[in-house]
């Protein structure tokens, strides 16, 4: 049986994101995972996600750094509260900035590979810097300022 | 006819971007106008572009305000220049850095409206703001460092 993602055990509410839910049949589905403390995510866009011929459109690499990030930043908390996934309430983190460097054009056409690291973590909020790495470069450097879904925006 | 926008201008190499290539059938098709000294473009989501039921996904907000920000940073090139988007040699500007702060969750449904200043202008590099307002409330806010493409990832 493979691993299951950070995605998903989100509640299905939750499941319904164009970036990573995986209820969204148009959507990225977007899957993360452990490897150790940082965070990976494997991702191969399609031959229509370019920006100009041969190359990665940004707008994607954001979009996937960003809920990489989110899924990142729950999972972080349920290990911070020493609980599994599977457990409740569950965490549900949106994004309060997102912040892409774009260092290298990122070839359109082999696997793109995102790791992340927590760099602060407190109960509402999660700070996650993510390298874009592709072909053995990395060639974008994200970070993102998660924090918790407020209440009122959560199914009661 | 109605004007022409700042990406209908793009040479045909340029025009394939997910976000706003008018060759891109798969793509967004953001289209960026003047309006006096900011640039506007109007974007309405797809259904499928949400974040959780109701509200747009984040990823999306990114993608508009970065190809809206390219298109910003070519179109003031020109302008600059005291060159219609028609004359050669064609501006074309990719992001070096995207910030985005995201204020309020987005309404999934009513038309989005960005709006971008140019904050900074060089021969070549650009710095564009941009408010993305949906029914008069400001809910994101971008920052685009555009850099003019590398001369070796444009065309011979």
């Amino acid at each position: 049986m493979p691993e299951k993602a950070f995605q998903d055990y989100y509640p299905e509410y939750y499941s319904h994101c164009y970036g990573c839910g995986n209820k969204n049949e148009h959507g990225l589905q977007v899957k993360s995972y452990w490897d150790g403390d940082e965070a990976v995510a494997h991702f191969t866009p399609e031959k229509h996600h370019l920006a100009f011929p041969g190359y990665v459109y940004g707008g994607l690499i954001a979009s996937i750094i960003d809920c990489h990030s989110t899924g990142t930043a729950a999972a972080a908390s349920y290990r911070r509260e020493g609980r599994t996934m599977d457990t409740l309430p569950p965490f549900r983190f949106v994004t309060a900035s997102l912040q892409v460097d774009y260092l290298l054009p990122t070839p359109l056409g082999p696997q793109l590979h995102l790791r992340s690291r927590v760099v602060e973590i407190k109960e509402r909020k999660v700070v996650v810097e993510t390298d874009l790495i592709v072909e053995g470069k990395k060639t974008a450097r994200g970070r993102v300022v998660a924090v918790q879904l407020p209440d009122h925006l959560a199914p009661e």
